[in-house]
């Protein structure tokens, strides 16, 4: 379990390690200033970059340089994010000679970086969720150390953005050591494991997901581990909408499952629609040209070839949308979308080919019978999922129609089951705001109480510290009355603490 | 693993699961409401329940009737924190067309309950920390549905907190489910184990926390599980401190480790004091009269009694006040508070029998050598504490004396350590206030990024959700435009989207 490091291992936990209390102790403004310098010198480098990453991933020019500015824009809001300071949560609650459980001590609350972290980077955004992406921005605008264990479908590419990103922070000032790469899931292992490491950060499949959980989890000295995994996002249409809007649906939706030739954790993965609407036909009319995309590498493509037979091959299953995937001589497959529809009979009695994810350009239409409650459908099949969307017609948008509330059931019940319900649109295309929640139940995260896109992903590395009654000498400038930062802070009234639960007791 | 329920647990677990949305849909002021009627009834039955307390656990009637009172503040605190609403940090971010990675949608997050909870009640508190503790109130104010695992200490006592709580939610209209009781630590694991239950909440020893933290962990669903175990709570004072109030301290310190006969997870179990000062005759001139206490229970006054002997034998230790432990015909053990003294050179020598924290009223004082570098010292022995104090002089509360740079780096090394960093006070007493952080690095807590004090405990026991562009009629009330229930609502401002990182391009 804790077995030694190599010796380059070793240096490189060791530099981290280092450099926590000095990166820790940079001013907000000084680690943004920091973050901003890397989002430009991705951008000045952007053409030689996404040309790399075109050659190793096989994702398109187009997608590849709408990720860098999508990385960049993204590192640019936490640096907001931290100059904002909302972020440290203050808190102060003034002393209260007179409370009701005896004296009651000044106390003040922020928030601190957690310490060294690693960070394990995903194969399908090599930029957005790679070396610099959402989760090293989170980490970064913390204030941990970071190390990078660079994903194995693009080395080159994590190198060349790592270089990048060690010369801005280098002239931005920031200490040796506040980011190092890594390559190897053996050595990303190693550094998982080492008592010096506070929190893990990954994207990728359920199985490595749950592995490198259990390694975070059963430590000598157990640590938080943030994992983005799998998810099926399941989509309900309503009968009124398909006849609202049928084409509109069905073009909608195909983009969003072609895109990034599927490989989206939240590609719509099962839609739900009424029996005998004209959806179906309304898919295959709107087919027009599907490209042929290369899929990111060939294990991805292998795996989702058989996803893709065993789906096919599954009693019931009919093919609105062929598609299918060719291998070239280097192993690559070459795939076009597959679009399968199914009864919910046919699909519950072949539960154990279909509910499984198709990573990759596929979706299955399940048609309903009308009776069916739908918010018990999913919970049956796949409990966890990053999102879940309804397509609603502008009337039942009133929540005013004969269903309604069945629809408000549905809603209820997806919000229990997701981290992001959506209305009327598609579930890839995550928008990096402050209110964005993308994280759900498992397997589709480790930890459903945190994001991993949108600002708020911060919160997942720094910890809460209150000090009480000291000198203000001693406080971080988050928690002093002269708040030198100008940054937001929740100040208790005082002698609030007078009528806690008196009001409540007196009305009873 | 995940074995069968006998039929009793399966029919609590049952009514936990159906309880769970219906207990989700109560206005957060219903479930205020039904909380302050948990406090009233406590209130009404103190006598009754305080009684039995004293038999069952050894504590005196004062500690006692005290803690029911602290109960009950704790849960109208929970009360008033659901009518101001800040706990679901709801969230709008208005749609944006002129966003610059593509349109915007809008997106609005808030917090939603996680479901059914189980939590493992201490020993210790067997009111504050019990059948309606501090975890209770946290949870019940979330919206979950709670099953409480009764600690064995008091299970008398347990069955008579249940009965009252259970008759007050049940006429405040809480669904049946609401609040279940069990007893017995297999009935406990298995209901942690069953995939209905979404959270766990304990508070213990190291070796149980560790136990169950591993069982939630390793479920096929891991869930989140916040122990609170053990902690030694250092206290570091200058030798100007002790020069400036030497008897002051010496008797607040004899209070917080005699106070609930030590048996506290703030107990001060190490003070560091520089060699030479006049702190160890002082605290041999404060003893005073320091009664006799019964501990808990004899499991809790054997290991004391075994920790006790292995201290007073190690090398260098001499006795301040030997203190003692008489063990009664029912097995039952009786301490007074035993103090000892050790040079930092013989505390590091026999580390292996003096660092493990003592549950019972026994401290170490350690006396430091002049060069000392006391930011270094605990993560030597032991990493993660629930708190840390500092004693100073008034001088030295500027921060302006020769060692402020020390005393600034102990301060910023205490803050990666502990939850809690203390100034001129003591650690035992933990305010309730919306500030406060009970919860610090493993081995003091298993989630050091949430608390088990203080009313932010609610988030533990709650997940974010967001919607996006959802109709205001399937909105949850927190987050509509309407905002019927005046709760605070973090408003992004219109287009400030555009300006995100322009700012600091610009200036660059």
């Amino acid at each position: 379990m804790t077995e030694s490091l190599s010796p380059e291992l070793e240096a490189v936990v060791a530099r981290a390690a280092a450099a926590a209390p000095a990166f820790a102790a940079t001013a907000p403004e000084s680690r943004a200033r920091a973050i901003v310098a890397v989002a430009d010198a991705l951008e000045a480098h952007k053409n030689d970059l996404v040309q790399i990453g075109m050659r190793e991933t096989g994702l398109t020019e187009v997608r590849l340089t709408g990720e860098v500015t999508r990385t960049a824009v993204q590192l640019r809001l936490f640096a907001d994010t931290l100059v904002d300071g909302g972020y440290l949560d203050a808190r102060i609650d003034p002393a209260d000679t007179a409370f009701a459980l005896g004296v009651r001590p000044d106390i003040r609350r922020t928030h601190l970086p957690v310490g060294p972290v690693i960070n394990f980077s995903a194969s399908n955004f090599p930029f957005a969720f790679s070396v610099m992406g959402g989760d090293s921005a989170a980490i970064l605008a913390a204030g941990c150390p970071l190390i990078v264990k660079a994903h194995s479908g693009h080395p080159e590419l994590s190198d060349a953005t790592a270089a990048v990103a060690t010369a801005a922070l280098h002239t931005a000032g920031m200490p040796e050591g506040t980011f190092q790469l890594i390559h190897g899931r053996e050595a990303g292992v190693a550094v998982l494991q080492d008592r010096r490491i506070k929190a893990g950060a990954f994207t990728g499949s359920i199985a490595v997901g749950r592995l490198l959980a259990d390694i975070a989890a059963s430590r000598p000295a157990p640590i938080p581990f943030y994992g983005e995994l799998g998810s099926v996002n399941p989509v309900f249409i309503t009968a009124d909408a398909v006849t609202e809007r049928a084409s509109e649906i069905a073009t909608g939706f195909l983009t969003s499952v072609s895109g990034s030739a599927g490989q989206l954790c939240t590609k719509p993965g099962f839609v739900f629609v009424p029996a005998g609407t004209g959806l179906p036909a309304a898919i295959q009319e709107a087919t027009g040209e599907l490209a042929e995309h290369r899929l990111l590498d060939p294990r991805i493509a292998r795996s989702f070839d058989e996803r893709r037979t065993e789906i096919l091959a599954a009693p019931g299953v009919t093919a609105l949308i062929p598609g299918g995937i060719r291998f070239d001589t280097d192993g690559h497959g070459w795939a076009t979308p597959t679009v399968v529809a199914v009864s919910l009979d046919d699909f519950r009695a072949n539960a154990a080919a279909l509910v499984e994810e198709a990573f990759g350009p596929l979706s299955i239409i399940v048609e309903t019978p009308a009776d069916t409650d739908l918010a018990a459908l999913m919970p049956e099949f796949y409990e966890g999922n990053l999102t879940g969307t309804l397509h609603h017609s502008t009337a039942e948008a009133t929540g005013t129609t004969a269903n309604a509330p069945e629809l408000r059931a549905l809603v209820a019940a997806l919000a229990q089951q997701v981290g992001r319900v959506l209305f009327n649109g598609w579930s890839t295309g995550v928008a990096v705001t402050p209110a964005q929640q993308h994280g759900g139940p498992w397997p589709a995260t480790t930890n459903d109480a945190s994001t991993s896109v949108g600002t708020a992903a911060i919160s997942r590395f720094m910890r809460p510290v209150a000090y009480q009654n000291a000198p203000q000498a001693f406080l971080p400038d988050a928690l002093q009355d002269t708040n030198p930062a100008g940054i937001p802070q929740h100040i208790s009234p005082a002698g609030e603490s007078q009528s806690w639960g008196a009001r409540w007791r007196s009305e009873a």
